[in-house]
């Protein structure tokens, strides 16, 4: 028997997987998958640029690159990541292999074995393995519709076994759906100001809005550059492009960069040259935008549709709100009904979800569950709500 | 200032960074990097792949895909590892992103801090990395032209203080270029077996042998499965496809790969599936033989150059041996000779190389080098050789 670390006990065993496969599973719907639709991806848009790509930008393709991104897709991210009101020119950026990557890095970066770290319960699993795989000891903190609960927040800062992290997806949260307000976030920035607690600002999802009157909710804590505190924000071609080219991205203050450009160096010596020099063109070519206006509308109509039928469908006690963004529906039911219970129910009848449980770090959370509307069309939405709605009530 | 993990001081700081950027620099003769030729890519080959994909592939080239790779580049690339003996259908074989995550996979599986690793001396800077990264203790054995000193090895293993894993890269070694004899591999396999330490056998460079009589020194010392010792195998698209790709393969013992598996999860949850389409219908449409075929002979060539040049104007005792295959020539100075000294010079004059410290895991050598001639023509041989030769002279 091979003699392994000891030091990985706490990988929760096989949760992502089985999420995974539940969500491919062939003829099931599946509202279970963080998946955008396989219909949806840009790929004419990707054919051409490859068959129109100059021969050094081929070969860069197939070389390898800078461990932090190839230099033209650092400066078109840059610009894109600007009009967002980012503090680019100030902090460095790097690319990474998918934002969970990114999240890897930070980390390797500050976790020693049984450090504490701040994240959100409900919280994204990608994070939660990763913290894990580094020994955090977690602490969530409740969400409600605006944001992380300030008054919890307060006390958690002023214990003496100060956490390293506080870890937020601020924007259409997974799995919890829910858009910060600016006051929330501001009182998020004023509290950690000065305690040397990070914030990890996660917005893999924020482009996908569905109202232009939210707008002004999606500038990113990082944009307003609150001082005396340190803030890591990373974001994702994930859900703009295609998860399959692994692309996501880190902007960091110079000495957390130095620090995380040695641990991808040791991880995977850079991100794939191939998949970078295509997001580049994607962008320069003034192609992500008309993308992004495209999928929004689309995961907008989805989004409304599975809205209209759970409100028509689902008992007035299970409560959750309608998403204004991003790929997700939370529903917490009354506390006598078990999830497992319901989702054991809907298999049998061909859809599946996801239970609270599974983003709950504390994992006594029985109650709550979480639908994808990003990877079923109109059809299958009305038929597997139905199911679910069905399944409930029983 | 963000209070950073206290367990990464291991990690030397700037070395890998500065090598790419010294192989890079314009308008030099490099022999510094391990990137194949810009010129020798596939370029034409892959485009066609992207041209006649069908929708299916389409769309899993953007898609997430399982944590241990696409089922059919499983398949496709089980049936290529097998033409070499490989005992695939008794291990699990799992796609990595890079072999420089297949080194950190493992890395990252069995080191708990200050666990002793047993390297070669000199050894590949990338798994140097990827085991400081993880705080282990290197134990560094000392390499003759046929494999790792026996001798050195046997001792290490009676050590109370047992070492986690053995790390060879017996194929055309990087940087020292060797192949080991077969011999020296089942004396490998019977000094480790009933050891309980596991044995990691990189081969990223196999493919590419220069003479046909070589080819049973080739076999793998997996493909022989060895009773009671566990080995990782480990390889690569890098050199045979592009290393812009970022693919690499591990084939592994079932108990060792569902640790890698979760391990691979948190680090960055698959690689990129755009990249592995093309790998597999690589493979699949038999472009993968004629390709090692072409860059095989041109390598050849190459260091055949380099090794005429080297033979003529290098002063007689200056020791290296004519490469069989792969990218590098190490040579080893008079004792009395800087290899620093002599980079400084050759600097100035337009050549670069990396000298031996920076594979060394001691860091004492002072008098070793190592040239590729995998990334430069004839033309840049003749010139950078001669200066080389000059400098070494003075």
């Amino acid at each position: 028997m091979p003699r392994f670390a000891t030091s990985l006990t706490s990988l929760r065993s096989s949760e992502i997987r089985d999420l995974m496969k539940l969500a491919t599973q062939p003829g099931i719907i599946s509202f279970a998958g963080g998946m955008p639709d396989n219909t949806l991806f840009p790929i004419d848009e990707v054919k051409e640029i490859i068959n129109t790509l100059t021969p050094q930008q081929q070969q860069a393709a197939f070389q390898y690159g800078p461990t932090p991104g190839l230099p033209s897709l650092l400066d078109s991210l840059s610009q894109h990541l600007e009009s967002k009101g980012l503090p680019v020119s100030t902090n460095r950026l790097m690319i990474t292999t998918g934002s969970q990557q990114a999240i890897a890095l930070l980390a390797r970066a500050f976790i020693d074995p049984g450090d504490r770290v701040l994240v959100e319960n409900p919280c994204f699993i990608g994070a939660i393995s990763a913290f894990n795989a580094n020994q955090a000891q977690l602490t969530s903190i409740d969400l409600d519709n605006e944001g992380i609960h300030i008054d919890q927040l307060e006390k958690e800062t002023q214990r003496p076994n100060k956490a390293k992290f506080l870890y937020l997806t601020p924007y259409f949260h997974n799995p919890r759906g829910i858009l910060y307000s600016a006051e929330r976030k501001q009182q998020v920035a004023r509290t950690l100001a000065g305690t040397d607690i990070v914030l990890i600002e996660d917005d893999a999802y924020g482009d996908l809005y569905f109202y232009e009157e939210d707008k002004p909710r999606l500038t990113p804590i990082k944009a307003a550059n609150p001082s005396g505190l340190d803030i890591c924000y990373t974001g994702s071609f994930s859900k703009i492009l295609g998860p399959g080219l692994r692309l996501g991205w880190l902007l960091l203050p110079e000495s957390i960069y130095q620090r995380c450009e040695l641990i991808k160096q040791s991880l995977d010596a850079c991100s794939p040259s191939f998949t970078q020099v295509i997001a580049d063109q994607f962008i320069r070519r003034g192609m992500l935008q008309p993308y992004i206006e495209r999928i929004r509308h689309e995961y907008r109509r989805r989004a409304e549709t599975m809205s209209d039928l759970l409100q028509s469908t689902l008992p007035p006690d299970v409560q959750w709100n309608r998403p204004r963004g991003g790929f997700y529906i939370w529903l917490t039911l009354p506390q006598h009904i078990d999830a497992s219970a319901v989702l054991k129910r809907t298999i049998d009848q061909g859809a599946v979800f996801v239970i609270g449980k599974t983003f709950d770090p504390k994992g006594t959370q029985h109650n709550t569950l979480r639908l994808s509307y990003c990877n079923t069309n109109q059809e299958q939405i009305k038929k597997g709500i139905t199911i679910i709605a069905n399944a409930i009530k029983k």
